[in-house]
């Protein structure tokens, strides 16, 4: 990744981000951190209205600083975007005209396509209060709209960047539910495993004479099978949930005793059998 | 939409955003803010480390005002969630477990549609420095995580909340590539406006003996029309063209004259006639 090195030639790795007269420099380090959190590197800075470099920028910026470093600094914007042959402007605004106007999503995938054609593209951000002007979003091909709530649509600069940069980055995945990682596999646990927990669980009630009455057995076994079907346990939950059946059918709570009583469970008992007759069904 | 009356129902417009121990009201704010970017408007605090409400959270939040108005304050997270059906919790890193992992779209959808089934959702974010804690991700249902640069992957809260608001918002929109205002539509010009224009065109530029020598004029002319034809052109802009075509065909450029000379052009010549001979073909 580019570091300091302002004498090695700049590794664009999508869009260049070009910022019109940006206002605080605080604002240019926020969008230097967004643009690093989605892996893009080229700033560049249309007659920033403080000195450039400057130590708040790269205060702001945290860690991204080698984007602060690597940034450049133009006079006006047609200098800015000489080598580049496709260029967004971000608007909130409805603008006259004849240009497209896309939603950040499309507008990635656009970018990606150019990318991976070998052309180099940018995106125009404008000023915090103002946004670009008319003959500035002239320069552009196309327009970028966010989808906000008309009643609060003022996105800072930072947040518009952010914005643009997630969506660059996601344009560039295999598949836009990847994740950096994944949880456990997770599908249903097969039939045997979940007939095996229902025969378990069962057995355990039956016994502490749980379905009764009789007659009224066939429906609460349904009923239970249906709940902890519909659950949709996997494999490793399920045996999860046999364990959780077998501590409460194969141990007692502890009767409280006097001082020196032994920690922890009595020893188990044997598996009650249907003799027992607490199980025992009634007509 | 709910204002600064703590006296109403809260009227929650999707999932509800949940800080827990937010360090600085100044990130409180920023999220209200982003939240109302996007038609959030349901905002719980979990121990915040400063007094809530809170001045610096409520000029933070600019016009998003009636977000922090509207929140909420609690001691502990179970407390904040038991009115929820579904939980998410933002991390950036892996953790152990049975928690299934969605990006933010997934998650954006996931949300919508339960909210559309009428559940009560949330989304927990959580500390500046130090996220979440085990204890408190395992009290949601899953996880979510955004596709960052591993290298810069640190996002602040109101980045996150950004984010996770604004594909909140996107997955409720009919389609994807929806804009609050369109462009004009470009679909390309009927054959007969372009073929009229290249009429147009290339008699302008036959008259003036562009296509010469005799012999390359075919070609020239296939390459003109493919060039005026892959631009694909829609109907107003043919217009366009077509009246710069007239402008240049008409009219010729002022000649310098003394003071006194009206601003202008000279009167449009009569269109050029094959018989000045400037543009006969030569074998």
């Amino acid at each position: 990744m580019a570091g300091t090195d302002r004498h090695r030639p700049f590794i664009a790795e999508g869009p260049a981000i070009i910022l019109v007269e940006p206002q605080l420099p605080e604002n240019i380090g926020m969008v230097a951190r967004a643009m690093a959190n989605f892996g893009l590197a080229e700033l560049r800075l249309v007659n920033p209205r403080e000195e450039f470099p400057n130590e708040k920028a790269r205060a702001a910026a945290s860690k991204a600083d080698h984007v602060i470093d690597g940034a450049k600094v133009y006079g006006d914007l047609a200098s800015a975007v000489q080598d580049l042959s496709f260029l967004f402007a971000t608007t909130a605004r409805e603008r006259d005209g004849f240009k497209q106007v896309r939603g950040p999503v499309e507008a990635g995938r656009m970018l990606r396509q150019r990318f991976t054609a070998g052309q180099k593209t940018g995106i125009l951000f404008g000023r915090e209060r103002f946004g670009l002007s008319n003959e500035e979003v002239s320069l552009a091909d196309e327009l970028v709209t966010f989808p906000v709530n008309p009643a609060f649509a003022s996105l800072n600069i930072a947040q518009a960047v952010l914005l643009m940069s997630y969506e660059w980055m996601k344009s560039g995945m295999e598949s836009e539910t990847d994740t950096a990682f994944r949880g456990p596999q997770m599908e249903p646990a097969h039939k045997e495993t979940l007939h095996g927990f229902f025969n378990h669980l069962e057995e355990a009630l039956d016994v502490r004479g749980y379905f009764r009455p009789a007659a009224r057995k066939e429906i609460m076994v349904h009923n239970l099978r249906s709940v902890l079907t519909r659950a949709g346990f996997a494999e490793a939950e399920v045996r999860l949930l046999r364990g959780v059946i077998t501590s409460l059918d194969y141990f007692t709570r502890k009767h409280p005793r006097g001082s020196g009583a032994p920690e922890g469970r009595e020893k188990p008992k044997p598996m009650a059998k249907k003799a027992k007759s607490e199980g025992d069904a009634q007509e």
